[in-house]
């Protein structure tokens, strides 16, 4: 059917959704929220805040037909904590979508939209999310599509290496992982629009780096960001920061609910990290992990300092908070 | 056991449980439910209401041995809007209920009713609602039951009817369905309170008219109604408001959760509408489809000014609010 | 990794978690919450109470790998009336926990510990809710774990008992139990902090008591309490209270979720309780039972005074509510 056109930047579908601006609006919304939850959380029996002033309770939809801990149970977090609600909209034992009685994505994406405020859309395939906002009128978010982007995680990433680390600006920024990653591809693409001082991919040698990847570093250099390319983990551990995740990731980001068949990536020696290599190079390196680790990402790590990532499941919490409160306030993303 | 006798109207079990006064009341529930939706949606930043005034959160328990998108996420989201929570408590993975080591249903409710306020039942079956009705003190709504009704379904029509085109008594309303489909008989015996000038039936030739059917659709003549019966959908199009869905839906109406084997019923061709035949006819005719839709409804439809099924799907929020809060309060059915 | 030491007492894990003065406490807050439910239980469209103070919804964890109903729900229900939420995080169909691309539970529990309050566990196995105490700084509840205990369940049978009987320390108690069975070790454990007059085991007859129950009842009897060991049900029904449940619950325990082979216990004659015996001893025996119910306690019972079971059910409500609230606050167990 015809439909009308909607407001353009109610999406937030990839990193390039995101302009300078609404980083900025992020992170003082973030930074905000993480605040007052410190604030809520000090211990004992002290006068409770008033919250005098409520609004209805909006609901989020989660849409996933892929399997998520942390996206799923994030969203739906941030949504409670904000006074809001989920609804799982994607139901494979019990919904009619999909089904042999099964109606159409147009026509359950009208319905999910009648009882709904706002849109979170995982998928295996690169396509739905795209669909869904076309096809509906409410804001939507792409938590991960296929081998495509994965924005909020970048935001994420970002808030993270501000909150530990400091203004991404003046950092030395270095990304382990395979080059088809979606969250990788999110991360490079939205360090455009604040460059760091250098730039380090590490990958497997031999293995062409995913095109999207190479034009997205190519721009970052282009903003006169000192680019690298290395093979080994160990020539990471000068940079301040180091995002570190498997190197074929491509089986599992295209792994849907049903298929069980997915392996743990097992890394090679120069691609995994562990708690001696960072010693042994008197590295104080911030390491992040988006999570689940594989065997990237040695748990001899986690006693060390260094180790960011837990510290980073924390942060994302205001993070998806504050984008669903842009997003539930009308905002667009100006990207 | 011996059980007290519960107060009578406490629940909403067919289209008997209406009387007149009731059907105005969840019209005058609605409609301000509506205005007060559409208020708080307006775009922008604008200051918040107060909801000073909070009673203590009310649980839904949603009790479905039956598949269910609309039904299941739209009581969902009606209880989550007015502030109330929904609890599953059916759940085929996890709950005793049923399994080996299951307790029996009076068990069950006696559970069910300790930790909620209203219990909503749908099922493959015809008899759960009215057990559970007699077994628990709580109100109890059919949102569906095997081939018998559905009449919170009728309260959607009527009232995206009254919404849409106004008062029905002033109307021609014309139905093409099988005469067996539950929401179609609650539709016709409802309409007892509040006769169109007009209806007409569009059913299969050769096949009888469902006896409970039939009965409704005496009573509709006898009290004034000019009854007709065709069998060809586009003998309706010169009707206010048609309502349709496919000829033969026992097999789906009467399939379980655990049953995949349910075909899409394909419409033969004088039961199908497409845009064509809305054009040809010159219609203004408006449609109403309980959804999901099958071959009955041609997606060719959905762009012309006379498809109404996606407005009633969001007409049948603050319907379901209305209930709700309606039953929350006490108030019983009078009819 | 290396764990900080974490304040003792912030797990409810065990009836030793519990002291005396905890005990008090969670009557008070109960009876309160229970007021509280009953005056605004009171039928009609009473002005609503003002809840003018709110805190930051807060955000219960659910992690049960074993079935459950009433658990399950009662935790989910009691979160919900305090105005909180409920996030269940152990879902074999969608996380990624145990499957194929699954993370480690000391992974999983640190993103679980981001994204809310307090973790209630639930499982077949006997480590999980201590490994989960050690892993987490959140306050987590032993919600049953195997064969061991379930120390929310005892603190339910106790106010129920005070609640119906009144107080604990005058009144003689009977349980007819399997010994292993955990939450008939949490009720005798948890009576050592209030001995009743007398305490009688109706147990198989040639079955050895199992060692940590054996201990409990020598505590008690070393506290002045009067202890009787009888192999009939009928030889029960001249205490004030009976607790009745299967006696063979040993592969009930150790139900996982993927495991349906778990048929009903049935009960032999001499421990199964009818109506006709209770009618037959002239009893006023109050009988509990922490439900589901197998064949120990026949269904004729229901009509009888002396049924407390379904109230016990009501009951359980302020108690979880209360024990909640109080971990919420982050008030230490001192047992």
């Amino acid at each position: 059917m015809q439909r009308p056109n909607y407001p353009s930047g109610k999406d937030l579908l990839g990193a390039d959704s995101v302009s300078r601006d609404d980083l900025d609006d992020i992170f003082a919304r973030a930074e905000r929220l993480l605040a007052e939850e410190n604030e809520e959380d000090a211990p004992g029996d002290q006068p409770a805040r008033l919250h005098l002033i409520r609004r209805r309770p909006k609901v989020i939809a989660t849409l996933f037909d892929q399997r998520s801990t942390r996206t799923r149970l994030g969203f739906q977090a941030a949504a409670l904590r904000l006074g809001h609600q989920s609804l799982d909209v994607y139901d494979t034992d019990r919904s009619r979508m999909g089904s042999a009685t099964g109606e159409t994505l147009d026509d359950h994406i009208r319905t999910v939209e009648a009882y709904s405020d706002l849109i979170v859309v995982r998928s295996h395939t690169e396509s739905l999310p795209y669909q869904v906002g076309r096809l509906s009128y409410l804001p939507v978010i792409n938590a991960g599509n296929g081998a495509d982007e994965h924005p909020t995680q970048a935001l994420i990433d970002l808030f993270a290496i501000r909150n530990l680390r400091g203004d991404v600006k003046d950092l030395s920024i270095a990304l382990s992982s395979d080059t088809r990653a979606r969250f990788a591809l999110s991360f490079v693409k939205m360090l455009r629009l604040s460059p760091p001082r250098r730039f380090t991919l590490c990958s497997l040698p031999g293995v062409p780096i995913n095109p999207p990847m190479r034009e997205a570093i190519a721009l970052l250099a282009s903003l006169g960001c000192k680019v690298s390319f290395v093979h080994n983990v160990r020539d990471t551990l000068d940079h301040d920061v180091l995002i570190i995740q498997m190197q074929d990731m491509s089986r599992f980001a295209h792994a849907s609910l049903g298929s069980e068949a997915v392996d743990k990536e097992t890394e090679t020696e120069p691609f995994t990290l562990t708690a001696k290599k960072i010693l042994d190079a008197k590295s104080d390196t911030l390491i992040l992990n988006p999570l689940p680790r594989f065997s990237e990402l040695d748990v001899s790590c986690d006693a060390l300092p260094n180790a960011g990532y837990f510290r980073q499941v924390k942060l994302s919490l205001p993070v998806r908070m504050a984008i669903l409160e842009r997003m539930l306030l009308g905002i667009p993303w100006t990207g």
